[in-house]
């Protein structure tokens, strides 16, 4: 069963050995484990629902509060700590469009806000109930999630917008076809979930962003149902399809979505690459990625990530030999591992990897071969389960990510990782960050950190210590000219930052069109705009 | 200089040999010559500028009349009969940003409506004063040309909007890059042209559509600058540059815009094969661009396309002995032509060229060598100066393009050929038409319509003819649910085929976001959307 209060199915765990817990303490102390509030007392401290009864909606104590919050930490830290001060009054599982229109004319005429809701893994705060007076519905799109037509001819399929990513990809799979969109929250988000907030998988470089896949599909909004149908191209005007993307439940609710689909990979494999440093590392990655081979995946760690994936790895023996060996062939301290994936054709794809390792060698590039690409793949959707084990042990996990053109990804590296510990510092404490550049482009990279700190073991603390983390990060962010977010979304968390780079212009623009849509503003009010100009 | 009443310069002629006009004669009967209203009359003919004297404004009537209109049939026909009734009471040339601001408050202050100018090769009516009391000023970018930043690391340019194909594509050169951008009006149209009308080039399969090329820049809108920076990617909610592309001028003036570059081919050919009819054709299309190769064009001719490029071709002798050497391997007079361009790294260029061979062979496709590629690329741009031949005895020639999901295409193109005979025979008129399929995609593809048809000699019956052919065609891409343009944009001639696709809600969308940037809409108003319910 998915934990209420933790990332994934209870029955997955994913252990810390005492040697990366000693790495851990080593870098940033030993961490304390705090015990969890218990799910029964949690629902036991949520408010009454405020909501007229609905034939489709669902206001037991216990559904709302699995509805009630994502997976950002500040979630994680209300859940645990029991600390849930807002949750939805009910939760509506439509079934076809029809009862999506029937929620939204309920909603009009009881003036409650809707907080449209996939598979719950937001980790930027884009399910939180608004709290004041106003009555929120949380509208699970779950059920909406049958496979409604293939168009092999046009390599098309469409869907109902609440399919999970491995309901999807087995529904194609069945007919010899992928997505191909594999976001490290695959097995627990929607492919409506993956529209609405720009998402981007882990063999973009292949497959393309979501945004390269939706080609489609129907949404139905305050002021009516949007269609949009489907053209290989079009020169018609504002392409409607850019409204959806990225709207974050502002405009409607999207009930279906028609995608690109590929043929399955007849072959695909993912092998390691050892660089002697960074700068080494980064021109051979612009090198691959400008050379415009047919990979699948490039995905390189800085010094210290690549650290604490060995430290963290197990198998101390193996690694060990690893590393006696890169250090042999110049890759010692700094090293910097990068992953190569490649898909498709056998043929094609073998020459893409031999074009790639051939291009990475002037730069000190060491190919270790599979083995480590082939432990990656096996774990792509396991790491994150990490989170959990270090959370029993005191630790909290948390990730930032933005993306620059190429000129600027080394600074924003460092800037991003300095404001961290700066951040941390004013509480005392130490953070183990580290780096990977998780999608690469001609123009520049992702640029993804991940902080490990220690849990104060108290929630007004806690989420003291995020506020100042994610604050400092964020400004780092806008400071050095990143996007707020390349694959998360705004949510509540980012929405303070977004004007940055919008302009006051470009947010009254999006303003404008949402209110178009939802002259009401019953749809997920707050969210993706900072909710302090919200006034009409 | 340029032809100020067809197309392109006046020193370059494509004259028709005796053959082709026995060829057209044969079709659609002999044309009459007519003759064409002199400069100096159409300029005495303008009514008296309404404008308030301004720095930037040139009130003569010759550069009114050179920016009256574009090169739609209807204004050629207006330019050649010298019924020129609207033009605007002014042209500007801004130099910079600042002037362009300048303007914005000018027109404001004054209650005029502006009109942007770039290249001035619309041919859907995107340039045409707007009728009424309201002075109109047309803006002209040519003056923003310069580059403005080459960023080598994130292969990367800044221009200034106005800048013309050739000259853009001259500076990039000299650094050792490409825009790739390259569609047939490529000589005279501009950068910020090609964005605001959403173009796309002939060998759009290597180097994508403009919007894929655009990645920022400044817009001056009436409410102030929008300024889009460049990211490689963003999941940071709506993204404003699909708001400024296909917006036609409605909600400012693109005056910078940063593109994506790309090293220069160091190989480059254009081969030609044949199929024996179009199923087999559309087959092999349809599998070597499904089947990822890295081509820089396909183009296929249906065949009377074929038929009427070999007859117009000239070289009597040698087509004739191709055609005879076609037959026997099988392509006779239903026989197709397509284009295979390939651009690139030349090992992987010729590898791509091989495998696409390899593909279309199953589905009876002859190749043919280079030799009609080498012609194709040298007549690229210079095919429609046969515009001008062609009225020169008394022929009209006009286009329409589409594109739709694969199941569709040929139904489209049986459409859009019979609705334009049928809506000739109502004038008791023939049309010799024919298709190709300019631009393909894995899910569909465009479809490019060529009419030829007898001009009346007489204005207000051409303009007739030409209303009941551009009505049909429109009406058949609607009904059989194409877009109303895949690369030539919307203006004032498909304005009432957008809500087929767009939907009430979708047209009420674009009008919210043009009203937030242009409150008073003094920006190209009528063009987009129609004008009837422009009222706020």
């Amino acid at each position: 069963m998915r934990r209420w209060n933790g990332w994934g199915d209870d029955t997955i765990e994913f252990a810390l050995d005492a040697d990366a817990l000693g790495f851990l303490a080593g870098r940033i102390g030993s961490g304390t484990a705090i015990a969890d509030a218990a799910f029964e007392q949690a629902c036991a401290r949520l408010r009454p629902s405020r909501l007229a009864p609905q034939r489709l909606i669902d206001t037991a104590a216990a559904v709302r509060l699995r509805h009630a919050l994502g997976q950002s930490l500040p979630d994680w830290l209300r859940l645990r700590y029991g600390e849930i001060d807002t949750a939805p009054d009910g939760v509506a599982f439509p079934e076809s469009a029809q009862d999506v229109r029937e929620l939204l004319a309920y909603a009009a005429e009881h003036d409650v806000a809707l907080v449209p809701h996939g598979g719950g893994t937001s980790v930027a705060g884009h399910l939180t109930a608004p709290g004041g007076p106003r009555a929120v519905l949380s509208v699970s799109t779950v059920r909406l999630c049958q496979m409604l037509s293939l168009d092999r001819q046009s390599q098309l399929a469409s869907f109902g917008a609440g399919v999970f990513g491995p309901d999807l990809e087995a529904q194609l799979r069945a007919h010899g076809y992928t997505l191909g969109h594999f976001p490290q929250s695959f097995e627990y988000s929607t492919l409506g979930g993956w529209i609405v907030t720009r998402s981007s998988g882990q063999q973009s470089l292949r497959y393309g962003r979501i945004e390269q896949m939706f080609k489609g599909g129907s949404v139905e909004t305050p002021a009516g149902r949007l269609d949009l149908p489907t053209f290989p191209a079009s020169a018609a005007g504002t392409d409607l399809r850019e409204m959806v993307l990225g709207s974050e439940g502002r405009l409607g609710i999207l009930t279906e979505a028609t995608v690109r689909i590929t043929p399955l990979a007849e072959y695909e494999a993912f092998h390691a690459v050892f660089f002697p440093g960074w700068e080494q590392a980064e021109a051979a990655v612009r090198a691959v990625v400008q050379g415009g081979l047919s990979l699948s995946m490039l995905r390189l760690s800085n010094p210290l990530e690549t650290v604490t994936m060995l430290a963290l790895a197990g198998h101390k023996g193996l690694i060990g030999a690893l590393e006696t060996w890169l250090s042999w062939r110049g890759c010692k301290e700094d090293k910097c591992m990068l992953m190569i994936g490649v898909s498709g054709k056998k043929r094609a794809a073998k020459t893409a990897l031999a074009d790639a390792l051939a291009l990475v060698r002037p730069h000190g590039g060491v190919h270790i071969g599979r083995k480590m690409g082939d432990k990656w793949k096996q774990n792509r959707f396991r790491n994150v389960y990490l989170r959990n084990a270090a959370w029993q042990h005191g630790y909290a996990i948390d990730t930032v990510e933005t993306a620059v053109d190429w000129p600027r990804v080394r600074g924003m590296m460092q800037a991003v990782e300095d404001a961290a510990g700066a951040a941390l510092a004013l509480h005392g404490e130490k953070v183990h960050t580290y780096t990977h550049l998780s999608h690469l482009y001609t123009q520049g990279a992702s640029v993804y950190t991940t902080f490990v700190y220690r849990l104060a073991g108290n929630f007004e603390q806690d989420l003291a210590r995020w506020r100042s983390l994610k604050c400092a990060v964020s400004m780092a962010i806008v400071d050095h000219g990143g996007t707020i977010s390349h694959q998360h979304g705004v949510g509540s968390d980012h929405a303070p930052y977004l004007e940055a780079e919008k302009g006051p212009l470009g947010i009254g623009a999006m303003r404008a069109l949402f209110r178009h849509f939802d002259p009401q503003q019953i749809m997920n009010p707050g969210k993706l705009l900072p909710a302090e100009s919200e006034a009409p």
